[in-house]
């Protein structure tokens, strides 16, 4: 067992978690994210591209944990549970159209006597599929099912003191991986090599904090391809004069990502993009100082629009998203959304990536600020520079 | 628009799926899985984190892209689709609890007047949620809903000549992203600057061909944690003498994947280690001698198990399963899996990772060949030595 939390600050989580479920009249929640798998028990494994999962009951202490046979080992060797409390399935369960892991946790559920409950299911989430939820129906038709989706993120929401530092780290992390792929976008240099580079400083680290592997893989297109929000680099295109090249990228500390964007020109930058740039870097600037406890989502979305108006650029995409602990594809939280109707109010320990991205049709522009909201205001993780960088 | 294949080569596939829709009874088919959609238009972005997919009707010519609207202009630049058959869906449609994106799905079906029929949906796949099937039902009660799980990965299982020679160019930085592994081990080396090399390696890739992201991260356990099937390296542990190391590695080009397991031990392995090596090695040799058109995945397995039968050597999971194209969290193709039960004929074409992976209490054994069906047998992807790396 490897923790790199106390254990108690996992029970508080567990805490909170019963707690929410307790007033949304849910009995066992059903966790197949791997992210609220790893906050709730420390598990922490590339084994999510098998069905798995927690159960948690109100009247249960632990959570169980449920994953293919061979994952077991794992889950011992990663979690705070009980061995009692790892419940793998026989490899056949593993794609198989003729057996479905949802049957083996409905035998769980069946042995635990909780088969007529209130249960909740992560109902939009990547891990928990159409056929999961038809399954659990088939084998539970005296159950009540309810949608959870993203009740433990929103948990997951307001970060510890523990989560912040990490967050911190993997700032630092971000810092260097940023610098790195300024450095590598040079005229005649393949846009793998510069990617290569990004990803090693990704996961090396510095030489104070090691490094992990990122939720979102670095998104670095260049040219035509920065119209588009989320496309990578092009292998075998070599970097030339009057090249535009966004960086989404982020460090990672322990699955806690620190994201950041910034845009580099080859050249002198024209001056369509040099006029975005412009109101882009006031408009973070502005929204930053309006952020703190209190006020809303939506609020702080009007006051960027407030900002920008009157220029030239338009954002109809949202303005930004809680970020934090997490694994492919996303390092996003699927809760607060910086947009209008979102009145999720700030509170301190929220983790906020500021993401202002502007894609036109034939080009993009990328500056971006992740920020803590704390007791008076809110502060960014880094101090990188906002502006364009030239080579 | 750069694609990777002829167009003509991307009609073809979906000619054979509109035959495999026309087979099982199906009209209509959603695509959810980001590796078929590429598959049958090119498509290639990290946008799959939010709900995005393709419309199939077996009488409309092309399949109708549909994603979040900052994706649209990378649909138009990936794709061979016309811009009309690209629709975007408004940025409030993202995660947001009142709108789901499949109503808007419903309401291009309605559009075309396929709302009464027989639908398709990827109902066991990761990107095809819970919440997607039920809003669905929801829009569009008249609809029958069909299981299509696999429908289109069962066409990817015969690689065409051009995505052989991308899976063999994967192959050569495979064997580039192998060696770099081996050598980075080193005892006072951190875990993390390891891992750091195989990304460099994995992305660079050779002189000849450059690399890609992987669909699934580097998996280098150390000691302990090798008796676990999907745990990472360690970021901040040294290598030290006596520590056994297993690397499940990949290449990519464009998106095809060559994968490869071996394993290093710092020293002299100990005996119950080498004992386990030479059975699953020998195992091995077996197999693949056994492999060729027209033989079964169970028989392959039960020939493994014939080969190992006597020795000390338990497998209780599947011995291997197809490969190819893919995104994460799994470059498997999730349809013919090497385990009895499994009827699937050998056909020419078919790429099938060997890998008899064993995984004990306290430490575990990988030795893995990806292996093509040629007409007359089969053939390895790579002619990396069979054996315990040591340093």
């Amino acid at each position: 067992m490897a923790l790199i939390f106390e254990v108690s600050e996992y029970q508080e989580r567990l805490r909170k978690v019963k707690e929410s479920m307790l007033r949304k009249g849910i009995q066992v929640l059903i966790v197949s994210d791997p992210a609220n798998m790893n906050y709730l028990t420390g598990y922490d494994g590339w084994s999510f591209y098998v069905h798995q999962g927690l159960v948690i009951a109100l009247d249960y202490d632990e959570p169980i944990w449920w994953g293919r046979g061979m994952d077991a080992n794992g889950a011992k060797l990663t979690t705070w549970l009980k061995h009692d409390n790892i419940r793998p399935y026989a490899d056949d369960y593993v794609q198989n159209v003729f057996k479905h892991p949802m049957s083996f946790v409905a035998d769980i559920l069946r042995e635990m006597g909780w088969e007529k409950r209130h249960i909740g299911v992560e109902k939009d989430n990547y891990w928990f599929t159409g056929q999961c939820l038809d399954v659990l129906r088939e084998e539970l038709p005296q159950a009540k099912f309810h949608n959870a989706t993203s009740l433990v993120n929103w948990i997951r929401t307001i970060k510890s003191p523990a989560e912040i530092k990490y967050i911190k780290e993997a700032a630092k992390v971000c810092e260097h991986v940023m610098k790195t792929a300024i450095d590598s976008i040079e005229v005649g240099r393949l846009e793998s090599e510069a990617a290569a580079n990004v990803y090693h400083a990704m996961i090396k680290g510095t030489d104070e904090f090691t490094g992990d592997h990122p939720a979102i893989f670095p998104i670095m297109p260049s040219n035509e391809r920065t119209s588009a929000a989320h496309l990578g680099w092009k292998p075998d295109r070599k970097y030339a004069p009057g090249d535009i090249v966004l960086l989404e990228l982020c460090g990672v500390r322990f699955r806690y990502h620190c994201p950041l964007s910034r845009t580099v020109y080859i050249g002198d930058p024209p001056k369509e993009l040099k006029e975005i740039a412009d109101v882009v870097i006031d408009g973070i600037a502005k929204t930053l100082d309006f952020i703190k406890p209190g006020v809303t989502a939506e609020e702080i979305e009007a006051k960027w629009r407030e900002a920008i108006s009157g220029s030239r650029v338009v954002k109809p995409s949202r303005l930004g998203y809680a970020f934090g602990l997490n694994y492919v594809p996303d390092w996003g939280e699927h809760t607060v959304s910086l947009r209008p109707g979102d009145k999720t109010i700030m509170k301190p320990g929220m983790t906020i990536h500021l993401m202002p991205g502007i894609w036109l049709d034939e080009f993009g522009f990328e500056c971006s600020e992740p920020f803590l909201v704390t007791e008076k205001g809110c502060e960014t993780f880094l101090n990188f520079p906002r502006k364009i960088f030239t080579k």
